[in-house]
């Protein structure tokens, strides 16, 4: 992870499989092409070329083979606009194969005029009343097929237990057992009503995935519920579409899912997944970011998860930090030594493992007590 | 590609990449868990598993090694939902190394509410008066960094020249030579006094990818200027923001651009090319798909555009067939080589090789004559 910044021109890094630096030059040369005037030499005035063409700033051999290609791009290329961002960062050239997006450098124009996280990790503990730096609890409501009451049933439980965060599972959309509007007001007032018990604050996410004509319509019906979030699955629904309900004007929290995100670690194309989730998602508004924690269901190397965590956390520009949640078959019974592991400053996110114990709340429970003995010491309230 | 349908189920074909039977049928379990239901099995009542758990219904050995997995799924997983299609066929498992979504058949219920294109192959040649069933030429205005007006000299000499579509080049936003509005105004208004000379109807396609919150009124203003039609980026933008252009009021045809779309022939993962383009471009509502065309400066074998080609006019419910359109450095004077290869159904788009020509009226000339030449004999009109 690079953090030097060339003013005004957006870097990237690509890491390219092929076997000679003569062909890594090569590619470098045509990705840069590719990605801006996308015309042969020639057909446009030298002084265009001077001005608009991407230029390859280096090429280094890695010790595992390939190479790594610097390019960067003017910024009248690019302008601020996310998606010309990401379609100068990786556009055409996700269609080649051997060559990986591993690193983006944005210019400070670029920094400034993205939402980034509304609340940012800081902002969540405020929200939730999570005292003394510790880390955060969150769990989901699943699985489909359950109706708004079963999950309300639930909720409530998570609420008692006293858990940071609730999110919908990222398969509740607006299937029949449990539709979006009903689900979001039958979850919003039981937990409502559960932290009206409690004392506590723990935050519903609700996820609002789905047609994008009917998004406004869903934000409006979440904040009339009263929550304060909601989850959004980016790569699903659209990167921008994230970022725009980042920068409206509901003042809502957003977790980000990864479904459909189509990285992982190692492959030889895609965007890095610390690349995408910690930079890209935070700058587009994500105040907590899912990912697929190593030892759980899928097999990603812990090295890629704290890479991820890195950048969620890293100074961007003006940008708060971002909330890391590990998930994705993480055993309930192994949340201290992962907070051990992650540091205080993330988010625990535990689904099924807490569904299957014979008591859900007692093991939920456990759950928020190890946040609270992870809350760093000397602690700051 | 199979085209058998199994009724009320979503039947995905998934390629993975492990050494043997067992462990294609374990990860196929995984899959089918992840994909649905995502709790450890136990947790929820029996009836629910038989219901919405996914169903591993074949597993297969290939020749080249791996395995094709076939998984089906409920309707009631799923919904009619187009975001929640690709989230049950590619949600959680794209971030799993190792498995490539090969294939997908959709029941008639989620065939029947997505749009598909609004006008189809036939409904273009009508639109821009081509004749006999003949073959499509398009063509690009580029690059980013020249102005409204030289863009719209550039239209001009294609219309006089014939072609029946003409879009803007991908990398064209909003940058500050040629504004969107703007450019629009510019370039729409070239293409119709042109037409008028010329007494054609080439149709110009502006690139309305940008900012969800601004493309009402981008499209707005496309229509009011008079345009037939809209290029779209679905794999920067989000599929569904293609899908409610399609489904909703303006008339507008799409034509689709592959940017960011993250697939390559051979890869261990993603998104079978033919699969992204051919029916779920299509299905949400392209009209005319573009994609990297053999023998171009992206190196993809001719049998994957074939395959795109086959998808992209292949029976599918009720929808029409869209145009596939090869591009990404066809070269001008192969065009009539490409046209009797992939046979009149099929708009070919040339972009940077006209421009590199010392005569682009006369080179462009040549181009219309060769889709002239290639409509089907006997001509239908």
């Amino acid at each position: 992870m690079t953090s030097l910044q060339e003013p005004g021109r957006l870097v990237a890094t690509y890491r390219l499989q092929c076997p000679t630096s003569e062909a890594a030059a090569e590619i470098s040369r045509a990705i840069a092409r590719e990605q801006t005037l996308e015309v042969p030499r020639g057909v446009v005035a030298d002084e265009l070329e001077a001005r608009l063409l991407g230029q390859v700033d280096d090429i280094s051999g890695l010790p595992e083979g390939g190479f790594d290609a610097t390019i960067s791009y003017a910024l009248e290329v690019t302008g601020t606009d996310l998606l010309q961002v990401v379609n100068v960062a990786y556009g055409n050239v996700s269609l080649m194969n051997g060559v990986r997006l591993v690193d983006l450098i944005l210019p400070a124009e670029v920094l400034d005029a993205l939402p980034g996280p509304r609340y940012g990790l800081d902002g969540l503990r405020e929200m939730v009343g999570a005292e003394g730096g510790r880390p955060l609890i969150s769990v989901a409501i699943k699985p489909m097929g359950r109706t708004c009451e079963e999950l309300a049933d639930l909720a409530t439980t998570f609420v008692r237990a006293g858990v940071d965060a609730i999110k919908d599972d990222h398969g509740l959309v607006d299937q029949s057992p449990a539709p979006f509007l009903d689900r979001v007001s039958a979850v919003g007032a039981a937990v409502a009503e559960a932290n009206a018990e409690t004392g506590g604050r723990t935050a519903y996410f609700p996820n609002v995935t789905g047609p994008v004509d009917r998004l406004g319509e869903r934000l409006d019906h979440v904040v009339a519920v009263g929550c304060a979030g909601v989850m959004v699955c980016p790569s699903l629904m659209g990167l921008d579409v994230m970022r725009s309900i980042a920068s409206g004007p509901r003042p809502l929290a957003i977790m980000a899912h990864p479904t459909h995100s189509q990285v992982g670690p190692d492959r030889g194309e895609g965007i890095a997944p610390d690349l995408l989730y910690g930079t890209l998602y935070r700058l587009a508004g994500a105040d907590i970011v899912v990912y697929v924690n190593a030892g759980g269901r899928f097999s990603w190397p812990v090295e890629q998860c704290e890479a991820i965590n890195a950048r969620l956390r890293a100074p961007l520009g003006r940008h708060r930090s971002a909330a890391p949640a590990p998930a994705g078959g993480v055993d309930d019974a192994d949340a201290g030594a992962w907070l051990e592991r992650y540091g205080p400053d993330t988010m625990l996110l535990i689904g099924g493992s807490l569904l299957a114990q014979d008591d859900p709340l007692g093991a939920t429970r456990r759950l928020v007590e190890a946040a609270l003995a992870a809350t760093p010491s000397p602690a700051r309230s």
